[in-house]
């Protein structure tokens, strides 16, 4: 295991199109993707690029959507999780499994296209953290 | 404004000893800093390099460190702020007072030795949000 890029920084929030106008109006970011709905996850998503890296916006779908819990306590929203890149997402995974990290479900495909899993907070220092397969093309 | 780079994202944690061996045993990260004392933030810090950001670790340092509270809150550490770099802080200042957002305090020296500051979370969706001027010198 090698710490791979931090492909984005997932961001809850109530409303991901005020959420777009505020990093437009005041951050002074160019969102050119429309948002889209990730059943799979429970999200409705956007991400907002910067030079580097991603803010990933993310709302509730449906009524299990699991960051519902999330907004309850942070209702104007806040930062929900931390994405690291992979080469190999089976690989990561045998990794974490094998020093013991609890990991929340399967091996599912992302935001981005390609397998993620997600680490339980309490075994990551506090920080939700979700492993990502990187895309096998340059983004 | 331009929505500049991610330049960290700043974790909290109750000893960054720990979160050093963290970043290493788990996420394999090679640590070559030594972690130092912002006496003028009320934290130690120690940065932790991914190919394009930086995770920053802040550990409470004095009675009066800014971060105890949010321990007492989240015991086991977690995501704390985001921090974006802009070209000028003088100008990016004037930006956010101009369009009415609150900052926290006056503008200083942050971890990375150029000017910093940092706007209340209530007026950022949720996320406490650093601006740190580029440093002149490619890092």
């Amino acid at each position: 295991m090698k710490l791979g890029r931090l492909n984005h920084v997932g961001v809850a929030t109530p409303s991901i199109a005020d959420s777009i106008a505020h990093y437009e109006a005041t951050m002074g970011a160019s969102v050119t993707m429309e948002p889209f709905d990730l059943p799979a996850q429970g999200v409705k998503v956007c991400f907002v690029d910067t030079p580097n890296s991603q803010i990933e916006l993310i709302e509730p779908l449906g009524e299990n959507s699991p960051i519902h819990k999330f907004l309850e306590k942070n209702p104007l929203g806040g930062q929900h999780h931390l994405c690291f890149e992979v080469p190999d997402i089976e690989e990561a995974r045998a990794w974490f499994e094998g020093i013991g990290k609890r990991i929340l479900g399967p091996t599912r495909t992302g935001a981005h296209g390609t397998p993620i899993f997600f680490l339980h907070p309490k075994d990551m220092e506090g920080v939700l953290t979700e492993i990502m397969e990187s895309p096998k093309q340059a983004h």
